[in-house]
């Protein structure tokens, strides 16, 4: 047991600190496997935010890192562990302590699960919006840290445009509450929209408040099929200037769609080459008028065909499909996942940049995108063992996120710098936002313990 | 002419400085008169962000205080002027820079009033939503210190909730820009976010880049009238259990009904002691049933009439003399101005108390609100030249935020801390908090120079 495994154990109840190495190590890293990571010298999984502040301060005595997580399901390597240091894991605080519906709240633990906290909500007559497609699996702290968008951001905004208050352990332990449970108010700085996004590098989230919608009306779903990936770009800039603004309008290619049919079966990709999906939900004869006028833009855009779907089960299945292709590229290699966010009317710009720099890298990209956002997930997928094309790779990775830049857009749109986009935000900040973010660290963190080495140095 | 003033004339193009005592004088103080102000030793009005940063530069330099102003109509002191300290009024940077249609946001220097662009917006089909009584008045770059709300953010939100990316010189004069223009991004700390809201504490804010909204369906409007305040209280709690979001949900008592009536003899007072006025803008069939849902919440919480108003000039003309409170109480002596926000469901119970506070403190207390988000305005009025009652209205001020906090409500829904609610920012915050603004503020301003002595110590 290392020390300040042993120091932990004397700080906490007992059950809290795990010591096995081989526990250990499966904690070592999130979905980032491409990102460095050690294996770390503790893991604790407090029960109360007065175990975390515990965990917090003996950490800060020791000058001993702390990195929080939560599902592990980042992608980024924002929760990857760090040499000496102790990842404070929220699986044991995983309550959803009220659901308001007159006030339209809701208080939960870190350790929620994203659907677990949507399903809640739902017997309620409520939504709480933010669906990342790791919804399944990533909790409400680690969509918090990261200010994780989703599907339906195009239209409702992402999660830190619904949370309320933030309890944390900032500094060398101090408990704090920040933001309010009103609908408005203006009483200082904004510190819980500060913390949301900030990837743990400024304390740790141990209690979360989020604003919660009524439940809305059904969404109509409207599904095109393309030949080429710059006609689906040029349909997704098409119903940004027809007004419409969809509830979800996501793009699929056909090395995402066929790796999801060789993992289920589904049968998507005998459709075509280019999926986009799209779904809108204004109430009555407006929706039906939307998904028109979503149709329409797909068919002046060059769609192979398109059409409203009629079959809400066959619908679900496509938006289940989306959700799937992250894990079902993982099963063929590993996948060095982008998340570049470009200004929307440039996506068919941005997707050709990305086809030519595949071509001159010898790369197979794999796209999925919240299209209707600009927020592009180009996939690169290399073979099994094959260092010669993890460089190129890489090399693809980091000329994706200059073009990313250069078109006005930003390194990366919802999954977090973590380790992996370091280079993208100094370059995207430059020398004197990047003090700044050093002067907010040293506010919050004066020990220098949170998440250390991430986001920026 | 002071030193500082002199030393600004040499940094400056000619005409920038602006050092005539009367002239000064009328840059001493924004609306809330009873906030202590001193007259400023210089005002200038850059025409260009490097002007600013010269001006920033020059004072650190001397350790002057920099207080930036936009039309001065600000209700918490936080633009007064301060002894030895400079204004920056930016009524010569008043250009909107451009409105992208496609990408849906604008660029606008911070001198723009915010019915300018609005109206600007509107020539291209888009639409900026907040809306603060002030708006015919206000600049968008106070809008933004001070996270400005308004009628229209029960349903569509706040300042910060539109704002991009801000350009602002912060430290010693260093210009930085942070956000960004896409529709998401996560790239590091969301510094534009803190600077909304920071009430010129952190830098001076040079240049706004917002989001905005396509147009939206016409509104549809119901006006019910009460008896009592606590009926159309339950009114309010009514409509917000019943799940309908409205697009404005006002209330205005008898004494605000007849200051306005005196002052623009609209006839406003005839029709009863207590309007709540509703709107809602849903398209459709689906905008109907909400206006039926409203008026049914008005009449089951005992409206002593409610009507769906078929007139919209009639229904503008309503929210017009709304938007005149302010300045018709003003007419009649010094108006101390309340703005705490409770929980929503709580409305009732705050308007009883503030009634019981006006009773036992004999001051008259009028009541205008943004009753939909839970925030009051409980408006302070008192005899000119009366001395004792100007205490106990200070008095009955501070009962109020303490009633306030007692809710779970906070001290101040959208004015701002400024100087009247620093005492209460304080209770709000908790020391640990405050501690982390002083600490944030350093990060920003190690000069110790923008707007010092304001919002908290």
């Amino acid at each position: 047991m290392t020390e300040i495994a042993a120091a932990l154990e004397r700080a906490l109840p007992a059950g809290r600190v795990v010591a096995d190495p081989d526990v250990l190590a499966s904690y070592a890293h999130d979905q980032a496997a491409w990102a460095p990571y050690e294996p770390p010298a503790a893991v604790v999984r407090p029960r109360e935010t007065a175990e975390v502040a515990a965990v917090v301060a003996c950490c800060a005595e020791r000058g001993a890192p702390v990195v929080a997580r939560g599902a592990g399901t980042g992608l980024s390597g924002g929760a990857n562990a760090v040499a000496g240091g102790v990842v404070i894991s929220f699986e044991a605080m995983d309550r959803i302590l009220r659901i308001d519906a007159d006030e339209r709240l809701a208080v939960v633990q870190p350790g929620v699960v994203n659907d677990d906290l949507r399903a809640a909500c739902a017997e309620h007559g409520l939504w709480y919006p933010p669906d990342p497609a790791s919804s399944p699996w990533s909790t409400i702290g680690g969509n918090v840290a990261t200010n994780a968008g989703g599907v339906c951001c195009v239209k409702y905004g992402v999660t830190r445009d619904y949370v309320l208050a933030l309890e944390a352990v900032v500094g060398r332990g101090e408990v704090v509450r920040v933001g309010r449970r009103t609908a408005k108010g203006v009483a200082g700085y904004d510190l819980a929209g500060l913390l949301v996004g900030s990837e743990g590098t400024l304390g740790v989230i141990t209690e979360v408040t989020v604003r919660l919608r009524g439940a809305r009306a059904a969404e109509r779903t409207v599904v095109g099929c393309f030949d080429a990936l710059t006609d689906a770009g040029r349909a997704v800039a098409a119903v940004t200037s027809s007004g419409v603004v969809p509830s979800a309008l996501e793009l699929v290619d056909r090395y995402c769609l066929r790796a999801v049919d060789d993992w289920k079966q589904m049968g998507l990709s005998d459709s075509g080459d280019v999926l986009l999906l799209a779904r809108c939900d204004a109430p009555g004869a407006a929706g039906d008028e939307e998904a028109a006028t979503i149709e329409a833009c797909f068919a002046s855009a060059g769609a192979a065909w398109s059409a409203r779907s009629t079959d809400p089960e066959e619908a679900d299945a496509l938006f289940a499909a989306r959700r799937l292709v992250y894990p079902a590229l993982e099963r063929l290699g590993p996948v060095l996942t982008e998340d570049v966010c470009v200004p929307r009317m440039l996506v068919p710009e941005m997707l050709a940049r990305i086809e030519r720099i595949g071509a001159e890298e010898e790369i197979r990209i794999a796209n999925v995108a919240h299209a209707g956002d600009g927020n592009l997930h180009p996939l690169m997928i290399v073979p099994p063992g094959d260092e010669a094309a993890r460089a190129r790779a890489e090399r693809a990775f980091d000329r994706i996120i200059d073009e990313a830049l250069a078109l006005g857009g930003t390194v990366t749109g919802e999954h977090g710098v973590g380790l992996l986009k370091m280079r993208g935000l100094a370059d995207e900040a430059g020398p004197a936002v990047l003090a700044l973010h050093r002067a907010v660290k040293e506010a919050f963190d004066p020990a220098g313990i949170f998440n250390p080495g991430k986001v920026f140095r």
